[in-house]
């Protein structure tokens, strides 16, 4: 059934395969008058896109995205944004052997199954491309954002067994997009662009686990019982292709915590008229804040006033040249070698997706908020 | 916003504070012709309740449901299912001492900033009370599912730091209820109960993590792209108080592992025609197999007819009985030390509520996979 | 599919069949903070229940509202509020022949077919006693809109034949409850129910139309293009058991006038400044008015600041004392002549049922509405 | 809010202002599988396409459909249909004078006060061809629907004060498209065009009625409490421009009727067995039928297998050449005279529009239903 849309009141709907005409976003719900900037949207496009450093697939997709509808004269109009991309440089005959090949790792088996049709080229439907329609509409929901002053950070945590052992806050966030794996602990960086060239000579590839930080949240976000903020959040996250495991706060560490070291301390900081601060943890809360942050900002469902944090973690790449063992649509077991222009590790190119998913859940929380009382 | 609903088809919409007259669920889009044994959904509420065991809170909740609508003569009328659970055993007074006091790692202080008023007499709305509310909608979804061979199994694998290290496919699932923990490892339950009522004495909770297993599945279920289905339980997951972490198949682990490993090679079991067993993995897909289950039984969001597996992180219990620091709301800084009668460790009784949201995911997973073809 | 939901913020759920335990409302979605008359509900249900003057039904039900959650202290806490009403003087053994027999003009055919098993006391679901869930819910939208000045006044224009020629301009709306059939011109009311008693006398039943005016609406409620407040407005209105016709403003007269007759001129009224006034058709649109009211206060979908009013057709109630032809489970053609306490017209008690719609609707689109523009 | 939408499950979501660079539909949930007709989906926006007659606009808007996704071999996917319809001919310059003006019957005041931002070109959102969208989705719609037998048929039945008095049953609907008014009334379509001509000459303009009926329909679509059959084709009906009524079956008539004379007997027709006619209010329901069919095929918001028969009133076009009084954004009051390309009757080119509405509706009724029981 139609399940192609996300958010309840900012509500987003993609459409389009891999190798079709175009893929795109239709954004319903975004208010009028919010200022359109059309290259920060390109912006945040450039930086998913393929080809856009030496790590990522040499496939080269321009994904130059065009307003269809709802912004006149720069801003929102009230009515639903169409955000169209028109599919080039798509080597669909490259795609022509797998059109009765089941690829391991791939929805190639349940595609099939579910339906009865599929398109094989380039994964039709489940094809990461998808992500690009997410990009564009969560760009419009930053646009939207701005006048809140939310902020949405997200970076390359760890990739394969690679990871920096700092906390969000002991990084400088501004150096994220500083090296082509985004991860600002520069050190870090080097050894992860080393492994990931490494395996991609290797025919593998590597997951990974990005961390995404949202600062300056209000109190109030989050909806009880169903729309709770980490929910939302957390089926945010695992919509986006190849998205394994999602924890916020404390996450599974807060599994083998007592209650007395979990609990986060509340206490009035003074004075309240202070000026709201970027640092960590500190709160849009009126002065309330707590002193450590294990409910990573959320607590019964609600934004706190405190830095939201989760960690995503990402499968390796399910297209390898390796040799694997599948079947193919007669049922035959046989033996895949696949080729194709493809990432070894998709984590830098995932980190403006987490933001823009990000993004959306954020802007549809702060509208569903606003209706709260009278 | 409205948004104490939850699942597209088989839609369950939940009702209650703590301290009120009732709590209850209003389970629409059940189809008609479902068999309602109302034992099958006392016996998951009594699997919940407290008091239950001697490890659970002392809180005495009957917690007898009552079926006001949609069934006529046993069987489901494909009208609105209401379902009504009375409040009892509510000492209200226990609460009148925090109606000023925002608890730590509780809802307090959010409800009372977003909405602006707050009924303080057991959390409320925040409370974990309303989760019985998710079991008996639950049960009504189990009945549905009865039909389909899907089974659902869940069990506490780690409490606090002891934990299981056996996979659930070493353990014999029958025998979680054959211990008051919940866990089908019998050594590692008992140390699990031992340490429940150590640090019960000690004043102090704990946490824990849960899996839970499903299998039987038919290829298919999950939609594209919002509504796939690690998604939707990871949404079901997140909208159980506590919860702090949720992954499914190889979860975190994947991120460092090569795709080379991670990928399940595909194969056709022979014979084709063999019936459908019930062992770990097993497929319900015609015979098309997979070797390994990294993928926990979800490919592109939609099931592939493995067994589904995943496993949810609870943070400890918020409510303890030593000081902590806090404020009240005229934003003085106060020491709290709490009172009433509250879980140490909720693992064992969140068993059944993580059965409860995966049956109402799958059922409606069910009911939507439904309308993928003519 | 789960439908018994309507409206997309102020989202109200009912649940419930003629002769089960109870039925009611889940009504999800209303800001926090409204405060709570109960006698209000209690009032408007009695408005709607049987027994209440010589010319409806002598069925006695009492139709007592219980409020089960979401208000605390006479406020809504933000919370799904769920209001019950037990079903008492049920004699369901009036039904027991009726159980193999499908009833003209009633639903107990379609309902045997789509759902495969039916209720049949009382009509079951089908029943209009489903309305009674409906008013209670309504009041409570009404206790919203009390902060925004919006009033909603019904009364019938019209019994079988009988109908009063005045606008509801040109009578005195105050007096709606006045007199038993609920229509404010006297004259034409004394008529009506003298038409009502003789055929009620005859063993048969009549239809009639219900008028109803919204005043004081701020401009921009509706939202296009599928939530045009005049398509929610008939879509509620339609859900009402028995109508078969819809036209707001001009209405069906519009089809034969031309553009220059019905194009309401604008003007702006002077001065700018002056208070809202109450009477018909005039602003709350800052001082700009039409001259005419032809739109009904609707344009484009989105209320444009003058008077709302739409007319409600309602069919002749199907149970009636005289023979009817009708067949019955087996498929043997059978003669039917019906028992039971039945209102010979039901447009009196129809009358909050249908302000209870509006009210629902206008609620709704109040907060849709609030999210237009940054 | 997001309000673009329409459909539970078969769902249509469109976009797109009269002169921005297209406007579109994105159709999710059509199951995979349906056969793909192009030249059908370009058929049905021939049939409403400006231009088209000379009693039409002058107006040439090629409509020309382009499938961006959704279909793939010739059939559909499962996934979004995205249909996108270019912009072109817009003579924007046309409008500038309307810039600061509010026309009388049109949405330009509503827009402007409730989004503060208005595209005054040709009327942006709230233009009729906004309805071109509707049309393509619709026609998928249709295409699903012809697996199911089911057929849908509108025709004009009214022009201003001139209407045809025959009943659907009397007409032959095969002739709807054999004259240029799209009345199957030959004489009455004469005498239709003159008055149209008439009018036109005049700088005036007309309203009217459009008759639609669906045969062939399945005992059982339509969903209580909320997804009435009837509620859901009112709600349909009303989002298209200009209508201000709608009725079913006995309609308003009913209002003055006795049960006696609108309760439908039903009949088990003999043999049962035999094939199903298409004749008027013959029935698809095992051979259970009515003598008349009042009820307009719908009991208790339930298909019942008879006809089903719906009439719905335009208003005459708001856009005229006469001087008319209104204000423009200043507050003044002045006279406007309107001119662009106009129709000065809408309702020949409203027929495919009532259809693909009426396509929309029945096709997502038809989807739900299938879920009614197990």
């Amino acid at each position: 059934m139609a399940s192609n849309s996300i958010g309840e009141i900012f509500r987003v709907t993609t459409f389009g395969e891999s190798h079709g005409a175009a893929i795109g976003a239709v954004v319903d719900g975004c208010p009028a008058g919010v200022e359109v900037d059309e290259s920060f949207i390109q912006h945040q496009l450039n930086r998913r896109k393929p080809g856009q450093s030496a790590i990522t697939t040499t496939r080269k997709e321009d994904d130059a995205v065009k307003i269809i509808s709802g912004v006149f004269e720069g801003k929102t109009l009230g009515s639903p944004i169409c955000l169209l991309i028109e599919n080039r440089d798509q080597k669909s005959s490259d795609y022509d052997v797998l059109k009765n090949i089941f690829r391991p790792g791939h929805a190639d088996f349940t595609y099939e199954k579910k339906y009865g049709i599929r398109d094989h080229r380039g994964g039709g439907r489940s094809s990461a491309r998808t992500t690009a329609a997410i990009v564009a509409a969560g760009a419009v929901a930053e646009l939207f954002l701005k006048k809140t002053g939310i902020e949405i950070i997200a970076y390359v945590e760890q990739v394969g067994k690679i990871r920096t052992e700092k906390k969000y806050s002991e990084l400088d966030l501004t150096l994220v997009d500083s090296n082509m794996v985004r991860c600002p602990d520069e050190n870090v960086a080097m050894q992860m662009i080393d492994e990931i060239e490494k395996v991609k000579a290797s025919g593998d590839s590597l997951g990974g686990i990005i961390q995404c930080v949202i600062k300056n949240v209000p109190v109030g976000l989050g909806e009880p019982l169903f729309g709770k903020l980490q929910a939302e959040l957390a089926h945010a996250m695992f919509s986006i292709n190849a998205v394994h495991g999602f924890e916020y706060g404390s996450g599974f560490a807060s599994a083998s915590m007592f209650g007395s070291e979990h609990n986060d301390s509340i206490t009035q900081s003074s004075p309240i008229s202070a000026p709201l601060s970027k640092g960590e943890g500190r709160s849009k809360s009126h002065g309330v804040v707590t002193t450590t942050n294990n409910a990573g900002g959320i607590l019964g469902g609600i934004s706190n006033g405190m830095d939201i944090y989760f960690r995503v973690a990402f499968k390796p790449t399910a297209t390898i040249s390796k040799k694997q063992s599948t079947v193919n649509s007669e049922g035959e077991n046989i033996l895949l070698k696949a080729h194709g222009r493809h990432d070894a590790c998709v984590l830098p190119r995932a980190v403006p997706i987490v933001e823009a998913m990000s993004a959306i859940v954020i802007a549809d929380s702060w509208l569903r908020n606003s209706l709260s009382r009278i």
